[in-house]
């Protein structure tokens, strides 16, 4: 059997309002559930605020890191969209107006009869280099230079941007991953869980407390590249739930 | 009059289900909030896996570049939940049963007929010196050590973790925040809005799209810890919707 090809990522969401609770972040689980069905391992995120400074340095720290790095946020017309002015910063390159973006966007205002200004062209600059995400939802585009793809943070155009994305990326083995409600607490399964979780070392599991206002109960999740080894502990963990439930009945 | 004092703070989520999208984060976006209203500035949020090494490498360059870090996950009964060993790593020392936590928890079970078993007994582990975080919620306690407060995942125990923690902080000068609905898009008030920030340096003005589905519009947002430098800036935006709007109604 081939062994599974891993591809990791990182995103850097980007915004003052993610910082102050204005805004309550959409885009982080949006891209986590994308890129789990397309087999991308996101394996860290960062929240940073419109300062060019903090925005170079975790793009920097990520991009060297994970295969790709996804942004969101700071690319629209007004003077606190600095999110290229930062890529192209990181990447050691001018940013400039991209002449296919111009055109793209000169081409929707005409036919708008809507006026091309200042602040609109603002949004087809980007690092020399880069390539542009389209955007089916405004126009106005994303882009792409080396692993890192900035897209907006507007909820429904970052939506639009991942999807004219995601066929451009390499994707890795998909994850299977079941699931498997227990009616007991933590505290109920966790001495046999991490049994459970010791001999089968090539699954990964989760248990995911929910709290009722009044009980706890827990989701077990078995994550695993191989159907055979997430087969094999999910009939322990039935097991497990199996004795507690009889353990329980019994006193 | 007495200049601002600025504290500021960091997040680190933790937990394998926030990047696999299965849960999506609620904790960020309250503890964005609560901040705001006591004057913390909110500088950073990371989100990383129940990894070890990543959660100590990411909690060492937040502790020691913000007032506080407050963090979310990972301290459940069960072997995935590795959050205190990690924190007492990256502090450099033993992570061992705590007597208070372990009186507190051994009261309330005893109280409901429960067993306080080896599993349930891991929820009162934390470093030495660590001091704990209440939970009224369900009494497993989170944990303070130095600037790094550790708190539960689930929202409801996180909220009450932080209930507990929130008049044990120093806090700053609140920040005054007003908001201005713009119903013109961020393509046509950007470049006006630049210079409007451009004369009103004390201020930091931001401007957030909304889209409706067919049109853009904004919500523009002051923020300054001065009432007459906010309302100086919010008279002149006022100003650049009215002639924006006389300019549209003239054509």
């Amino acid at each position: 059997m081939a062994s599974a090809t891993i591809i990791t990522a990182a995103m850097l969401a980007i915004g003052d309002e993610l910082l102050s609770g204005r805004t309550k972040d959409r885009n982080i689980g949006h891209l986590a559930d994308t890129l789990f069905l397309a087999g991308i391992d996101l394996k860290e995120v960062r929240i940073v605020g419109d300062e060019e400074e903090m925005i170079v340095e975790a793009l920097n720290a990520l991009r060297g890191r994970y295969d790709y790095v996804f942004t969101s946020g700071g690319i629209g017309p007004t003077h606190d969209d600095i999110t290229a002015d930062a890529v192209a910063r990181a990447f050691g390159v001018p940013c400039t107006h991209d002449p296919a973006a111009m055109e793209l966007m000169a081409a929707m205002y005409a036919r708008r009869g809507m006026e091309f200004n200042e602040a609109r062209q603002r949004m087809a600059r980007m690092p020399i280099g880069a390539k542009y995400i389209p955007n089916s939802v405004s126009t106005a585009p994303g882009f792409s230079i080396g692993n890192v793809h900035v897209m907006a943070g507007v909820p429904q155009v970052f939506v639009a941007m991942l999807e004219a994305l995601l066929p451009t990326l390499r994707t890795g083995s998909p994850v299977l991953s079941r699931s498997i409600a227990s009616p007991f607490g933590e505290g109920d399964i966790g001495t046999q869980l991490t049994a459970i979780q010791k001999a089968h070392p090539e699954t990964s599991i989760g248990s995911y407390p929910r709290f009722d206002g009044t009980r706890f109960s827990t989701e077990i999740v078995i994550r695993s590249r191989e159907q055979s080894t997430a087969e094999a502990a999910e009939r322990d963990i039935l097991a497990m739930i199996a004795e507690i439930a009889a353990a329980k009945a019994a006193t």
